[in-house]
């Protein structure tokens, strides 16, 4: 290890980071943009064992302004960045995995960074603005030679939220077959415009400061630090909802807290701002924001969903993709994309998009982790493996499924439908859901879940896709439903609708007799006021619209709970019928 | 008007000012903080004639960086920045009023501002920094002056968007009784915590521009263009969606444009911004910036509904609210804010929520301009007299309306039953929709409207405000219908709810002979499966629900549209009657 007399010397020896190893990789180490290091410093933490099978291995991968401390090693440690999710017992369960956090290339928290003295220069200096333009991919081959060094060939996961999802996701772009998941958290595949606006400013704010010096102010008396705490400023009002500033600083607009700064101290938002700024430019280094803001800025997988399908197409890894309502930086849409290429490309992922009011800062909050932390446990391995009970209506539709068909079930619910035919060993499943309690319950079977609004059609999946796309119990909720059964024949050989007979003979009976709008029984026991279906079709009206849009009905199965009996076609089922399930095809 | 050593003699004989005219106001001029100026230099441009008796005078006030010249004053004239708004024939029509737009307090085009010589010092210099705070109120106190200056005692209307909007409601709360029309465009009663962020970083970014000098540049060689060129970037990015940055940098994200600039160039956004920035740096300055942004910040009509009308009691102008949908910096939330104090209070307010892509720089894009000038153009007189024709259900309505009531109609279409009401001499109407052109067309009627979503109850209404509430053919919209129902109760002392009967002769028939959903008749001559209609009641069940809540039922009255006539409540009109009106209360 290098000589430094550069800050991070303060920065490693400080009391968080005390648990930290470090390894000397020997140059050169050859930069995808054409740079070259002579040797790299690589700063980590790992809890746990490593399997004598090296299966256990998980990385961890940290955000711009993150460092190796993820989680405690004992309990008189500084609490880490991710405490919420790692530890023992906890969804990156440390009793069970091996995990290992390193500090990006390009920080300043240990791992080789523009703070580093470069030993080529003599005197020696530290790298400054000199240090070479570097990107996530480098970030990632730094990873790699960990991995060697630690006799780690293959990880059960890499996850990582912002930065770190860009880590992931190159991960498995870069070794197809060397992860098994991929958690990508409140990412995207490459910033929006508006985000890379913002950057373009941060940057430009430190590299004008007074004592920025191109780079090479180590030594001097002042650092860049308006210039810094400015970025940072900057940063964290784009992390954060604004429903979330609001909160934070309304009942005391105009109340700055007392801080000594030379910042404007007008507002409370103001001082908070500046607080923010200041401790900030105490723990992070100003070339490192630079650097690591310009590597985020470059990521970019594709464009269009095309690009991203080539991206992704040659690796074999599970993927778990995670949003955050009301993170306005990466936003869901953006997950969207990602998830859409990774579905069409036939890959597993689930995609949970999880409602928050604390912006893109949600993946750091517990209230939030507690959220998607469920469904990371599950792809880890602790799965709900209880038997799902079907209905009779369930077990109908699932005897029109031969074996090792492949399934999309629309609106899955908690996924019993989905579990019952992974019991009977079918492979490819999907389910789609909005309703987040029931995403989760469906991950934790272990099964892949979307999050997806059906009256958006299915642009996510491809032509034929699945054997079988089912829809059941769903109909009802559709707003866009002509557009729909168009998708479902679309992207399914064979498609199965099951939903509730609004001409069944007691509905017919009540709304006759009682002049009333039809009531359906049991689970759909609402007032005309309160009910939230929208449609209300008669096995009839459906058959009409199959007609009209010359779908061909290849099955037609009717039933009756009130006598538990399959109803024959021949028997008026439009009348008799409580349930219909038919399956179609165009 | 004092000689000026500063940079605004360079702007001021900038070409498109030339047809500015200026006035100076001598001092002392007292200021809302307690500072104060000597004297005060106001410039202005006018278009049109102030008739003999002073009633056409209208005061255009503009935005951050805007300035005098709202508009050309001829063929040859360069465009001004509300062009589209302002001129002969169009909204703001310069044929029929005396147009007034002066630069503000504090800015660089003109009016006294940091940049202007400090006539108290010797040897004589700027303010620059010394500049003393000022606010909207010193703003609009200015404007005042102007208006005794030109003989204008009271205006038929005050128009502005973003800080113009908050001058034009500084106006109505210090002039309660001087402003006839208060236009208030993506605007807001104060800035959001995260408005506020930016503007705290963006001065400090001037402030600690190395150029900057306390604000006493203008002799130097430099200005603080970087620190000003930081600011106008941030504000840029601000002001525009989101979808409106991706349209304009997404094709060629990595395509920097070629131009010759300090600041980055890596990406075309970069450039681009790198461009605003610097262009604004010619013709803006940064000591103006400073102290026309810490204006906007400070001003603060109030942080609940209850401090906002008290600022709105006592002015007895008519108001016309605007937003656009995608303006994140001034959102559609807190025009509603204003919305609701105003409506409160009884005052006449119009609202509408522009759908636009364009972010908060909409109020300055043509394309959104013409969506909202029609309204603006119909407060200042030019309303559709046109006879409203009713129909019969309509005039049954009527009929329930004694002389003089005070009516609030809910999904209130195009107007016409707001308007025949007022052809009977009523006053107080007002009309809440959703549809973009009715609110137009009901608006260019002159009818107060209100755009406004009815799921989310009547907030913006007091207990027993209106004699009636109307809810006429929108039943069958509406998703929160329990909640609607109480809060139209809270609102009205009575409330007529017209309705079609989804139990009609027809309409059972239809579903117990073909067994299909009922399908109405007419205007709502929907498919089970496209029909917008959320609620399908039968008569019946509004009167079951009318039971269940213990609402009185006062009268009712039935309509049968195949034999045009009335239907007795005797003779079943769940079954022979089409249409219900029935009139409530609690």
């Amino acid at each position: 290890m290098t000589d430094s007399f550069s800050s991070t010397d303060d920065l490693r020896s400080a009391t968080k980071l005390r648990h930290a190893k470090s390894v000397c990789f020997a140059g050169p180490i050859e930069l995808e943009l054409g740079g070259r290091l002579p040797e790299v410093t690589c700063a980590y933490e790992t809890w746990g064992t490593l399997d004598d099978d090296g299966s256990n291995a998980v990385l961890v991968c940290h955000a711009i302004s993150g460092d190796s401390h993820a989680a405690r090693h004992d309990a008189d440690d500084d609490l880490g960045w991710w405490e919420d999710l790692i530890g023992p017992g906890k969804a990156i369960d440390t009793d069970r995995f091996f995990v290992v956090c390193p500090n990006v290339l390009g920080g300043c928290r240990g791992t080789t960074g523009p703070g580093e003295i470069d030993p080529t220069t003599d005197p020696p200096r530290p790298y400054g603005a000199e240090f070479p333009r570097i990107t996530v991919a480098d970030m990632v081959d730094v990873q790699r030679r960990l991995a060697d060094h630690l006799g780690i060939q293959s990880w059960r996961a890499v996850v990582g939220g912002s930065l770190g999802g860009h880590q992931a996701m190159t991960w498995v772009t870069r070794h197809p077959k060397s992860v098994r998941l991929c958690v990508v958290i409140a990412s995207s595949p490459r910033l929006t415009s508006q985000a890379l606006g913002f950057d373009v400013i941060a940057r430009n704010a430190i590299q004008t400061d007074p004592h920025f010096f191109d780079g090479q102010y180590y030594d001097q008396p002042h650092r860049p630090d308006t210039g810094l705490a400015i970025a940072r400023m900057l940063g964290h009002i784009t992390y954060l909802s604004s429903e979330a500033m609001e909160d934070k600083f309304d009942p005391d607009r105009h109340d700055p807290r007392q801080i000594a700064s030379s910042f404007e101290q007008r507002f409370s938002v103001g001082s908070y701002l500046a607080h923010q700024g200041e401790k900030f430019t105490t723990r992070f280094d100003a070339n490192s924001y630079v650097t690591l803001s310009m590597a985020m800025d470059l990521f970019d997988l594709g464009a269009n969903r095309l690009q991203l399908m080539e991206t992704f197409d040659e690796s074999d890894a599970d993927f778990l993709i995670v949003s955050f309502s009301s993170d306005w930086l990466f936003t869901p849409r953006q997950s969207q994309d990602i998830v859409a290429a990774l579905a069409m490309l036939h890959k597993r992922v689930t995609y949970a998009e999880i409602t928050s009011t604390a912006g893109h800062d949600a993946f750091l909050v517990n209230q939030d982790i507690q959220q998607f932390a469920p469904i990371i446990e599950a792809r880890l391995g602790k799965t709900d493996s209880s038997k799902p009970v079907l209905s009779p209506v369930e077990e109908l539709i699932l005897s029109q499924i031969p074996p090792g068909a492949s399934v999309l079930d629309l609106g899955c619910g908690d996924g019993s439908l989905l579990a019952s035919l992974r019991d009977r060993n079918h492979c490819d499943l999907v389910g789609v859901e909005v309703a987040q309690a029931s995403i989760v319950k469906a991950a934790s079977r272990g099964l892949d879940v979307i999050d997806y609004d059906l009256n958006h059609g299915l642009p996510a999946f491809t032509d034929k896709q699945f054997d079988f796309v089912i829809l059941s119990a769903t109909l009802q909720a559709v707003s866009n439903v002509a557009e729909l059964f168009d998708e479902m024949l679309r992207v399914g050989k064979l498609v199965i609708v099951s939903f509730p007979n609004f001409a069944y003979r007691t509905l017919r009976e009540a709304y006759v007799e009682r002049g009333r709008s039809p009531r359906a029984p049991g689970q759909f026991n609402y007032s005309w006021y309160d009910t939230p279906n929208r449609r209300f079709p008669s096995i009839a009206d459906v058959l009409d619209l199959c007609r009209d849009k010359e779908i061909q009905v290849r099955k037609e199965l009717y039933f009756d709970s009130a006598t538990q009996k399959e109803i024959s076609p021949d028997n008026d089922p439009n009348l008799n019928a409580e349930t219909a399930i038919l399956v179609i095809s165009k």
